[in-house]
């Protein structure tokens, strides 16, 4: 039986945040992942590494699971309605919805994550409630068939965990030894309580640029919604 | 000041032990990453991510860091002229070289690893000695300017550790909470020592193919050897 995974590519993507799933999903018994876009033209990730569509949003065939990775150019997808149209068209669909990294706000803007328990990067924790989330602080979060993982790495602990729902623990710890996965970060950094405030500083710095437009569309759309809502009251 | 590391990239490449590393390399700063093959028409990984080179072997730029990564596809670069000749060529102008998984094989193929202090997948660990190097059993292992590491995901391990020797341990720090690396493997079975015997003998069947495959190669190699060997001694 073949499990189609379908992971969302787009401009600026964190590649790893894509890649490290692909991997871990690709790897087990029966498996197929296509890489979805709006067209097949490749696509340049957020450290230039470039990737290539296999489907269209068109022609992307049924899907067991969608999968929508993050990064900076998640921004622009906030407000794609293609984009958005696709993601709950497809999540109506498949058997779990996901998300690595700030692909969970892809969720959010979709709709998707009101009342739901999630999680997402670190750095964009605090926008899951103006999508009517509940945070919670994990590396990987489930809610029924919704499944969120945190920053990009995390997402190799959440295609083994996603692997063994599937296809049971026997097979998910195969692809664990196969991929030879017993992390020794060199570092005790890997999360804000962990790093010194030094290196979260410099972290945050460096994120700087595409957090600030998140928080401007966010501000955005509550000025809409603030607008909106005396008409709502008195119309 | 840039760094430009080079990550060799070729047919049937395992692509996380390619852009994992990557991916902390492209994410520290001033760095610049290049992926070098023959020509720059896109190459096909062994779950079918496809990777498309930047440059050639003709146009590459000097390189920092050369770093070959592993997979099924090593089979065929260990009797490759071109790729041999490439890599000897760059290892003695780079500051590191560096391998992650069973690009170990191919830095030994091209006699870089005589009596030198070397590791690999686990499923490849014992070709090691054939090439004359020192096997040691760890996820990284350093001998001067060599840096190895293990199976696929060690590559993120030991992207960190040769960024902290390349730009100081703040910068892998920065670049190790930016990517959230605070892994959580749901299972204890990332090594043939943690997994049940029936994960290892299910692991060991998937690689059984190319497994055999290098066996012959190696048989192959040291019948040429006995059979040059009295030549030698008598001519």
């Amino acid at each position: 039986m073949t499990l189609r995974f379908g992971i969302l590519v787009f401009p600026n993507v964190q590649q790893l945040d894509l890649t490290g799933p692909y991997e871990v999903l690709a790897s087990a018994k029966g498996a197929e992942v296509e890489l979805i876009w709006k067209d097949r033209s490749p696509v340049t990730s957020s450290t230039r590494l470039a990737l290539n569509p296999t489907v269209t949003f068109d022609d992307c065939p049924p899907l067991d699971v969608l999968c929508v990775p993050g990064g900076g150019g998640v921004n622009a997808l906030l407000e794609d309605k293609a984009v958005l149209d696709f993601v709950r068209q497809r999540a109506a669909q498949a058997r779990y919805v996901t998300s690595v990294c700030s692909g969970a706000l892809v969720l959010g803007a979709a709709g998707l994550l009101k009342g739901k328990r999630a999680t997402t990067h670190w750095y964009a924790h605090d926008f899951l409630e103006e999508f009517g989330a509940v945070p919670v602080d994990a590396r990987i979060a489930e809610d029924g068939n919704l499944i969120t993982a945190g920053g990009v790495t995390s997402g190799i602990d959440f295609g083994l965990a996603l692997v063994a729902r599937l296809l049971g623990q026997a097979e998910a710890e195969t692809v664990q030894l196969s991929l030879e996965y017993a992390p020794a970060p060199p570092f005790r950094s890997g999360t804000p309580a962990e790093a010194s405030p030094a290196v979260l500083a410099e972290a945050k710095e460096r994120l700087a640029g595409s957090r600030r437009v998140r928080e401007e569309m966010f501000a955005r759309w509550r000025d809409a919604r603030a607008a909106a809502a005396p008409t709502r009251i008195h119309g």
